[in-house]
């Protein structure tokens, strides 16, 4: 049997800081291919990438694993108080850079895999994607191996995302969707000149000021079936002039907007053009602005996938989790477009900062709702 | 006759950067003292003043003039085409730091003072001050000389300073007062955090925002009797957060107000603080602020002093100058609390620019006025 513990050490013990591949993939590699699993390298872009699978091409009933083995720089290297890639294991927690964001999430989804397939294999196909290109721009990650399992014909029938989806406790969430993301960057343009002659210059600054009073103000919705209401948030407003009697030639503000399935980035775009055109009528000041589009929304709909999670996690947990589409971004919003997708993983403790670690226990429970997963899955 | 424009010159060369005295205010003394005026230094900070006075102590009708010889630094000095304390003349221009800004204006007063104390002996007396800090803090200057004519009963009855008034042409326009200025500095403070998790942060920008809307909206007055409506102009707005996933802690901005004798600094700092209690109430961000107040506003309200110099300018000109506040700040601000007080001098071209510059002509032009000023005020 597959120790996903050990393996979340290995994981950790390579340093595969993104994009670094770090030995991570050849890792995993190896161990599937032991496994039966049949292997392919997908590099692009300077980016690794591994796609496995598990029984006959063309299978009409396949799940299928998503995760990432990069991981985010170590940020004040000093300060954390074990190595970063030592993978200690003290007092019950694991120590490390990607201890739980997220080679524990793939080490326990690859174990209970390994463990099916070596001890009741399924009437199905598994199929397991890991990408080295999750936590910077994810050109050339899940994407790419998409797009190659599109040539090849390769197809999952669901997937499930190992992310950490839990904000405090084993099992109280999961996730069925994301909102989308986009940032908004305008820049309002006036004339400069001296505070004593008004009449003289255009000052941008309060122009700019009415249209971030106004587009935080703005009720973009009030939630819908799945998802909180949309918020907008103004995260920058600058002008950097020192001079007291001096009206600013210009100034720069961005919002960032987290909206669901009632927005698309197109059409919160055309609501901005529309203010930003009504302020320019109302001031005389030269509004203009670009954007930014992270990811539109998504949402897999409570169904067959999320029972089946949901029923897991709750038989291992004890608790029902919750079906939430709250937070930032994962490579779900690619996934989506291929079949439907839930993301299922551990407590994010610490992700992203000084002393990441992951609790021991949590690496065997996370492995154990997954084990469960794949055997409902092919019960069925 | 003292040459008004050959003592322009020899002040143009001494180098009167502020605080430097530069010779500027010995030269000074040693004409006015040749022509029978009784000369006092005042220095005090590190700041040199000239006071000299003709006729008896204690005299009932005094004419005062002010004037200052400091002049604001080189700037770009490579861009001067002419050294910057040559005094050179070509075409009918005088260049040098202070040509118009404002050693020509003092000239023309010494020229006119001592001519008519040498030709006509006045029945009263002549009070000249003088001061080589106006450009700077102005901290140590007509206030030092005001607090020195205080203490040893010295007394004007009248004042005319001699600061460049007319913004093109010759007799266009004196001023009867200047607009007060204040600035306010607006701390914004919320609380940090990612923009996803809305409900975790507090955004300080838009609540900084619809103040600076909301006070830029404002209508302060709509003028007065002798003054343009205040005005209010946003000068800078700045949180410099360059993470557009981060909701940030602080905002903060400022503004700066020219107003007009329908308020006081402290009128204005009382509307500005309920406008925040307000705000505060409506956001529940927490808004502060700072202020600083460069002079409260003023005005000589039109009368015998600005008739009588008004007259003397349409007859040496053929213009009735606009009795005019507008501006910016000039010491006249100190002297209003002395004695009625105009400001009359000549076209304030490029003054604190590079190749500052002077008409010859109109240096005999002011001296002329500044002449017929004298005689008719104690021809009365
Ligand atoms: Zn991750
Ligand atoms: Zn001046």
């Amino acid at each position: 049997m597959l120790d996903p513990v050990e393996l979340t050490a290995k994981l950790v013990q390579c340093p595969s800081i993104t994009p670094e591949e770090g030995g991570a993939l050849v890792l995993l590699q190896g161990v599937l291919e032991g496994a039966g699993f049949t292997c392919t390298r997908i590099d692009r872009g300077g980016v690794s990438n591994l796609f496995a699978r598990w029984g006959a091409a063309g299978n009409a009933k396949v799940f299928g694993f998503n995760g990432h083995t990069d991981v985010v720089p170590l940020g004040d290297e000093g300060a954390w108080t074990k190595p970063p890639f030592g993978a200690v294991i003290e007092d019950g927690w694991m120590y490390g850079r990607g201890a739980t964001d997220m080679k524990s999430g793939v080490a326990a989804f690859v174990a209970a895999a390994v463990d099916l397939v070596q001890t009741a294999p399924p009437e199905g196909g598994i199929i397991i994607t890991i990408t080295g290109d999750e936590e910077a721009e994810a050109l050339h990650g899940t994407t790419a191996i998409l797009d190659w399992m599109e040539q090849q014909g390769e197809r999952m029938s669901v997937c499930l995302v190992g992310e950490p989806t839990a904000p405090e406790v084993m099992g109280e969430m999961i996730k069925i969707g994301r909102r989308g993301s986009m940032s908004a960057f305008f820049t309002a343009r006036g004339k400069q000149g001296h505070v004593a002659y008004p009449q003289r210059s255009k000052n941008p600054v309060p122009a700019l000021a009415r249209l971030i009073d106004r587009l935080s103000s703005a009720e973009l919705d009030q939630g819908t079936d799945h998802f909180d209401p949309s918020t907008l948030a103004c995260t920058t407003f600058d002008v950097g002039n020192p001079a007291t009697n001096v009206v600013p030639a210009e100034a720069r503000a961005t919002v960032n907007i987290r909206f669901n399935d009632a927005h698309t980035s197109a059409s919160l775009t055309e609501w901005l053009e529309k203010e930003l055109a009504t302020l320019r009528d109302e001031t005389g000041i030269d509004l203009t602005m670009t954007t930014r589009v992270s990811g539109e929304s998504f949402v897999t709909p409570p169904g067959p996938l999320s029972d089946l999670i949901a029923n897991a996690v709750e038989a291992e947990t004890g608790l029902r989790p919750e079906l939430s589409t709250t937070g930032g971004t994962s490579d779900a919003r690619f996934i989506k477009d291929h079949c439907p997708v839930v993301e299922c993983g551990l407590v994010g403790h610490r992700m992203h900062q000084v002393d990441e670690r992951v609790r021991v226990e949590q690496i065997e429970q996370l492995k154990s709702i997954y084990s469960r997963i794949l055997t409902d899955y092919f019960a069925d």
